[in-house]
């Protein structure tokens, strides 16, 4: 037991996934110091959400979130760390329901890294945040010693003002489930890129929150959600839970491109379980759900969506998987040694 | 000439430090390719000040800021890294102006990191938020492989209201130059730590919002600053330059502990030159002076206050210092190798 109990002590890898075993670690060494001391939110950590939520007056929130990223290689198809940096927390924002306002960039480098990489990742975030039309306002620098930090880390924290909240909670039972194009193909750009694996696959990271926008346009959207660390089985999982529903899911009715499956078959890693950074996971009323179809479909970055499945009553906080040949299996989160510094 | 300009395309500790080589890299490598991009904002990176202000209506600014933090040893006397990582933002926010509402902490870990080490780093965060009233309200955790980087980084960013912004380029010819209390206490304490020194000196480290509102209410104010990376030195040439004044202070009038100075002396180190992590220093139009001084000094974290100089019309852009045998230099922002990983 001494033993069992010196490892349980030491955080690991697998601590960092989004699966899990990084819930249990913030439930037990990080929220239950810091969570509702301090002053009131209507969102705030304990809900484990995207980002924050705190009334500003009677009809808006302002959104807050922050996310750090690491991700190597820094330069891979489809984007690069600083368009990562960018989108992901803007589609952090978009998916809490938000119109993103601003942005902030926390930059920590290496002593000894390459100037021209950082004015690359610099150009390439201010490119993202100009097309997205999402400003950084402001930032930070810290340079640390060699062997400190590992090249480069960004942390982009933004805000944004919302008038309707779309939270991981917010799934009724009888809601419809959509997602917004295919499956894995950021987690598996980066994984082919590692292992010099010959694709054509490139990542779908994208700001989503013009799409987002069409879509909170019709009403009887419940809950939204990006499925990026844990990919889509993580995202999933996090709703059934949060939401106290469960969620049956239809294998075949879920995008997946040829590249990313047949990758996906040689590796022995399933698109379901890792990063999009480019995607959004809808609940919305049954009877509104072919109209959020249509607004998703509306959109380039939303012509591949489908209605994947639907919430029930039963199987609270499980998802359940109905296989191509109609079989029910239980999707757990991703629980693996995780694929690391994938976005 | 081909050696030189090798080294150059590398980033140098000194260009963390806080100071002028600081400065140059953000103007060459990173401002250029993100500053007003995407969207317009009232007070942008380009000013380099604590925080963004972007306007909300007519009475209201939301001011936005973001910092990495990192220090060693993590546990000091007067504070940890938890508190630094708390008090910090929130001084940031206090400083320009704004009544801060509320903070996100992205927290980045090392692979094996000690799990009690991060419980007592939480329990900090939640205390020092807990006795500042300003709510913790979302947060991001990454785990990185061994040597991915060293130990623990918090990234806090933070926002607050402001009806009345006090940037670091808001100084007239004439205003009063005034420092909240004694100068160099955190960083001393820090270099103390580290080379074992015997001494008892500890870390100003506070959140001085409460402070700076009583100053707030004192008609006058033009600018505001924490004295933190680079020490009042770092500040002042900052406030002088982005202000477009020239600053005159009398080193008889600055605040120092015998402590920190003759610490100071015995190291080589001067107090002017490192962090502080609770003071603030103002600028006031003159006839207002003496009522700031009498706000600070009727709260706990300014009783040490004093009227260390004023701007002029001359010299803009730099710092004068009369010493104490009356002879003028100039004070240059820190420039030499830096004490790294102090705030």
């Amino acid at each position: 037991m001494g033993v069992v109990q010196k490892l349980d002590e030491k955080i690991t890898l697998e601590e960092g996934a989004g699966g899990e075993e990084m819930i249990n670690l913030l439930k037990k060494s990080i929220l239950p110091f810091i969570e509702g001391r301090g002053g009131n939110v209507d969102l705030g950590v304990r809900e484990l959400d995207d980002g924050a939520a705190i009334r500003l007056n009677e009809r808006e929130y302002l959104v807050v979130t922050t996310d750090s990223h690491v991700v190597k290689p820094r330069f891979f198809p489809g984007g690069d760390l600083g368009k990562l940096a960018v989108a992901g927390t803007i589609n952090d924002l978009a998916v809490m329901g938000a119109n993103p306002k601003a942005l902030s960039s926390g930059v920590v480098i290496e002593e000894g890294f390459d100037k021209d990489e950082l004015e690359k990742i610099s150009e390439s975030m201010g490119q993202t945040a100009e097309e997205a039309k999402v400003p950084i306002v402001t930032g930070d620098l810290k340079v640390l010693g060699r062997g400190e930090t590992d090249g480069i880390l960004i942390n982009t924290s933004g805000f944004g003002i919302s008038s309707k909240l779309t939270p991981t909670s917010g799934l009724k039972p009888g809601n419809k489930i959509i997602v917004s194009g295919t499956m894995g193909d950021h987690g598996m750009t980066i994984v082919t890129n590692r292992e010099n694996f010959e694709s054509s696959i490139k990542s779908d990271i994208a700001p989503v929150h013009n799409l987002v926008r069409g879509v909170l346009e019709v009403d009887g959207v419940t809950a939204m959600k990006d499925p990026t660390r844990g990919g889509l089985a993580a995202a999933l999982n996090e709703m059934a839970s949060g939401s106290e529903v469960g969620i049956k899911i239809k294998r075949e009715k879920i995008p997946v491109t040829p590249e990313v499956r047949g990758a996906g078959e040689m590796l022995g890693i399933d698109p379901l379980m890792i990063a999009n950074e480019g995607k959004v996971v809808i609940g919305v009323e049954e009877f509104q759900a072919e109209q959020v179809l249509e607004a998703l479909r509306d959109h380039e970055l939303g012509k591949d969506s489908e209605i994947i499945g639907e919430c029930t009553q039963n199987n609270v906080g499980k998802v359940i998987l109905e296989t191509e040949i109609g079989s029910l299996r239980i999707l757990k989160p991703p629980r693996r040694k995780p694929i690391p510094r994938i976005c």
